[in-house]
């Protein structure tokens, strides 16, 4: 009898497994490649939650109470943090080893922050394909923490199927914070700290930019929650609240799946060019020489692309 | 004799010359290329200034005083503000009348925000194509203000020739904000609001993560400058340390450029080919079709690139 395969062993829910896969994911080995391969087909039965905000929304502390909500309903919970490590802190995985411990010895718990910093767009994708590893390994709730409010965390968190928005009160900017593109992304706001000052007029803030939107009849208009998640106050309602969201969308999440291929694929179509240009057209040395003439102003992009583009592809 | 051509007003530095550059980068319009072709050979003159933080630290504040400052020696300047517009708000047009009018009259300030919402890196490839505007029409200095901590804000700052992250006091977890990825881009970090109470911490905790890092001997420590936006406070030191920064970086600006070039070439030659397989390599509604079977499961993304990628490309 052969031992089982690392495919195998992640479908079977082997934490070693799919820390293991998660680093294949990280390293772009091609063995992360293969291995997405093998269990793609038994992905797609998550939930997949996306949490973002700005810095000091508390989204730890949130996704943590999160996790112990919904596993008093028995559902396993997977986690992936999205937390670009500082070369200074080495941060990821040292807060890995802190939060895993509100959750020692529960199997149905798993939790892992990425720290690939790859190149354009590579954060999002590891970050997808490592969602998919905790979707095959049988966890029925995926959850994506992201910080920020870049385009690059809206790209990850706009494929989740649901989207929260986590706000904090207090510095006073709050409408600043949701002007940068993280308000047409939410499905649900969630205005954690809600017992400091402030709170209600950051609930007032949203409400007022609501307002200016028209929902049609059975749109969702996204709702408002308060949360402490320091003393887990708010977080059944909010989950409560995401059981609803996913109710009401039930018949729309076929089209909300089907963004998130075409959004994988597109990254994936890309990046696979890059690696063909630089393998197998450009000769040894010619990718510096092409970047010279470029940043001497010899030659201009554009006109750099064309002509790597001609010899690349069929005409 | 013919008239101008928008390349040559632009070189000639006309204000609507640059503004219908700008759109034309923004429509992701193919006279944009060709106008980016025109010009490029004209660029590489103005130096490029990024200013990133959390939403809230006052960054356009921050901004309007150093252009203030940065035209009392004369020198002009352009500004890009990166800053996603909600569909809520269509906020930055508005911001920029507003922002426009405390230099309303002056010839050798323009400034633009940037509402692209467009692929994978599509923000900060156009970023990147407006800066270039900026620096061929004659602008000295070209200032690119981002909000966010994310990716995308990371990959837009750091092709800058210095890199400023502002950060405020308050919120009380700084920290976090600091290890979101923008530590190691910061060339210049500016505690703003610095007579808010706390701010003396911040400079603290800022200082506590430097302390980990090794400096080698001639490399560049970065500073922690305190700065109050509102009343004009730092600001001339501010630019001050900027320019000691240039002079420090001066032997290795070459290098800063040519990483500038190869973000730039990758992410054009990415664009390039996902376009091509859309207009050229796929049936009509055959991506539709791929995207249907990768969301059902029957097939996997990566299978589903290789079939693209082998009608794609030259073997």
């Amino acid at each position: 009898m052969t031992p089982p395969t690392l495919p195998e062993r992640v479908l079977a829910g082997n934490a070693r497994a799919i820390a293991r896969a998660i680093s294949l994911i990280e390293d772009e080995s091609p063995s992360g490649a293969e291995l997405i391969r093998r269990i793609f087909g038994s992905t797609g039965q998550a939930y997949l939650m996306g949490v973002t905000g700005p810095p000091g929304a508390g989204k730890s502390t949130l996704v943590d109470r999160m996790i112990a909500e919904i596993r008093k309903t028995g559902q396993s919970v997977g986690v992936v943090a999205v937390d670009p490590t500082s070369p200074y802190t080495g941060g990821a995985l040292l807060g890995d080893r802190v939060r895993m411990q509100s959750h020692a010895g529960d199997e149905g718990v798993f939790i892992r922050s990425m720290a690939t910093r790859g190149h354009l767009g590579g954060l999002a994708r590891a970050t997808g394909e490592v969602a998919l590893v905790l979707d095959a390994s049988g966890k029925d709730v995926v959850i994506i923490e992201t910080v920020g409010v870049g385009q690059d965390e809206v790209d990850i968190v706009r494929t989740a199927d649901v989207s929260i928005v986590t706000i904090v009160p207090g510095a006073g900017d709050e409408v600043q914070a949701l002007k940068a593109g993280i308000m047409e992304i939410a499905d649900i706001f969630v205005v954690n700290k809600a017992d400091r000052e402030g709170a209600d007029r950051t609930v007032s803030s949203i409400e007022a930019m609501l307002s200016l939107h028209t929902f049609g009849e059975g749109d969702w208009r996204p709702p408002i929650m308060k949360t402490e998640a320091t003393s887990g106050r708010g977080i059944p309602e909010l989950l409560q609240m995401i059981e609803r969201f996913k109710q009401h969308t039930a018949p729309t999440q076929g089209s909300r799946r089907r963004a998130r291929a075409e959004w994988r694929l597109r990254e994936l179509l890309g990046h696979r060019f890059l690696r063909h240009v630089e393998e197998s057209i450009l000769k040894a040395g010619e990718f510096e020489e092409i970047l010279e003439r470029i940043a001497s102003r010899e030659l201009d992009p554009y006109s750099a692309v064309d002509g790597i583009f001609q010899r690349s592809v069929r005409t």
